[in-house]
This record gives structure tokens, C-alpha cells and sequence, in this order.
């Protein structure tokens, strides 16, 4: 489980989406959200996207790994999500804002924490200012939420600096690769050599 | 500091050759030893060849960050090498065993150990002969040496399956390229976002 949290501007939907693109195994988590669906976005593509009594009935069964409201509306990844996943032994790609990654910090113990930034503020302000999407206060919004999360990434396992997107691509991918090698998830390789032959 | 151990016939030596000629900033840690120099070898490349007598003032003055006795000759690495390294933003490779490695795991907290392996006994057994350059008794020798150290091998925090060369290389840059993204060492990067500009 790779769990990766960036603010608005740091790149992070491109990159997941290479990421998904290039490497085997690892499979987008798709979140539910109560958000309305926007031009270009498909329900179980993007989101599942649904209304806010079915999430909040979701919460109490306790069907949600993890979940956060942002701005009035509900953001959450289902456990069956993750036991899916987990049984058909694919790693799961989860782009989740810092609220939600929190948790998953909180209760499960092998999840990989990635932070995912711009080279610095005034970057991140460019960048969101570029895109020429959102209005001058969703803007204020973003920054200020930015330096919320930037609170949060200390206790991340990496930090990607994204100035330049090839670089930042690239330094996630090996992340990836290395954790499959950590010795805790190969352990198992070892019992090769317990079966010596004819030495 | 990436410490790098394998039984002999791992693929070790090349691999790690390969490693810094391919990553910047990575600088292949020269050890000392009291063996005899070999055909091919070349001292203060290879190993620093040194007197045995030499060596056990080294230890006594406490000039070594980790050494070791194999086959009744001394190993070991000068703090001087890991201090130097440091004080020159490097990053060292250290290709020992695993008794200099437990040394170092035990004394200095930042290192990254991993372990090579090929991928099963047999295979080592193979590759051993295949080299031709041993007698059957170091041979032997060498495979009951391999058993102790994968013995150790569970503490290592990586652990690289060398079946493939070109994709052992690979992880092991990842691995790399990873470790310098963890954010105990790029914390401070979160440092130009408290300076936020005109905002």
C-alpha cells in the first residue's frame, strides 16, 4: 500500500497517473467522495462518487479504511478496496489527503507514506495560479490548506521534491521498487537456500 | 552510508562496480587488509594492503569503524574513510561482510544494509564452479560460509535477489535513489516553504 499526499499544485494526480502507467502490479485506489462529479470525470474512474447519507452510512458500518471531510464534502477508500488488493496480491496506489493518510498511518502497519511537493511556496503558488482553473479565493484556500499539510509531512516515510516531473516520476518508481525489496516483505526468499541439494 | 553483503559468487563485486559508475555522489569505500595482493589487484584501489602487525595497531588505536577476521586474514574499514565521505556530501558503498556489517549496524544508526543473494542454493553452488578460478576445498569452504551469513541476512533492511544482473542493478539503485528521498534525510527541504513570499 503506497499512500501518496501532496497539496493542490505539487503534481501528484499526473504523476499517480504514470505511475500506474509504468509500473506492474499496482493498481489506482478508487475513493468514494459526496463532491459533485466535474466535466471530464467518470464515477469509478475518478471517484465512486456518491451521496452524502450512503457515505455516512458507510462510516457507521465501518466500511471505510479511511475517511475525511474537506470543504463540506466527504473523501473516504472502502476496506474492500484494500482487501481486494490485498488478495489478489497487487500493491495499491492511494492519493489521499493528509486526514485520511493519518489514519491509514494510524492503523495498519504497512503502508508506505509518500510526500509528494513543489521545489518551494512561491512554486506552488505559481503553479496554482498557472493552471488558470480556480478563482483568486479556491486559490487562498489551497495555500492555506497547503501549509496545514505541510505540518503533516514530517511524519511521512519520503519526501519527492517535484521540480522537475521526469526527476520526481522517477524517484517514486524506485521508492516502489525499493520497499518491494525491503527484507520484511522478502523474508520468505530466504527458504530458497534452506533446500541445499546434493551439497 | 549502503552496506552491501552476499556470499561469494552473489554477483557482489560487479554490482556494485556497476552502482558507481552509474550514481552520482556514491563512492566505493576502500577496506584494508592483511591477504596477500592477487594478480590484477591494485593496492589503494582493490584494498588498502596492509602488515598484520599494522592492522592490530589500527584496532588498538580504535582507527577502524568495523573489521573482521575471515580465514586468518584481517578486513576492515578507517573511520577516516566513513569521515572523509561525510565531511564531502558522499555517499559511501561498503561492500563487506556481515560481521563488519553488524558492526556498523550496531554503531552507527544511518547506514542501509542489503543483502545480495542469488536466487537459490543450487544456483550458488553453480555459479561457484562455473568461475573455475577455486579448488573444490575453498569451494566448500565458501558454500558453508554462505549458509552462516544468510544467517544474518534477516536484520538487513533490503534484500536483492540477484537472478537477472541488469534487474538486481536496477533495484538496487532504486533502493539508492529511495533511501535519499526518506524524509529523515530531506526534512530540511521542508524548510523553503516557511518562507512563504508575498503571499
Amino acid at each position: 500500500m503506497f499512500v501518496v499526499s501532496a497539496p493542490s499544485g505539487a503534481g501528484k494526480t499526473s504523476l499517480c497517473r504514470e505511475l500506474i502507467d509504468s509500473i506492474p502490479d499496482l493498481r489506482q485506489s478508487i475513493s468514494f467522495t459526496t463532491r459533485n462529479i466535474r466535466d471530464g470525470e467518470q464515477d469509478g474512474v475518478d471517484y465512486f462518487f456518491t451521496q452524502t447519507d450512503s457515505f455516512q452510512r458507510m462510516i457507521a458500518e465501518q466500511l471505510l479504511a479511511e475517511y475525511a471531510e474537506v470543504h463540506g464534502n466527504y473523501y473516504g477508500t472502502s476496506l474492500e478496496t484494500l482487501n481486494t488488493a490485498e488478495a489478489e496480491g497487487v500493491d495499491l496506489l492511494l492519493d489521499i489527503d493528509c486526514q485520511g493518510a493519518a489514519q491509514l498511518k494510524k492503523n495498519y502497519r504497512r503502508g508506505v507514506f509518500i510526500f509528494i511537493l513543489p521545489p518551494d511556496f512561491a512554486e506552488l503558488k505559481k503553479r496554482l495560479y498557472n493552471r488558470g482553473t480556480d478563482h483568486e479565493d479556491v486559490i487562498q484556500r489551497r495555500l492555506e490548506n497547503a501549509e496545514q499539510e505541510l505540518l503533516q509531512a514530517p511524519w511521512y516515510d519520503y519526501l519527492v521534491i517535484n521540480d522537475d516531473f521526469q526527476s520526481a516520476k522517477k524517484k517514486l518508481m524506485a521508492i516502489i521498487t525499493a520497499e518491494r525489496c525491503r527484507m520484511s516483505r522478502t523474508t520468505y526468499l530466504l527458504n530458497n537456500f534452506t533446500v541445499k541439494g546434493d551439497k
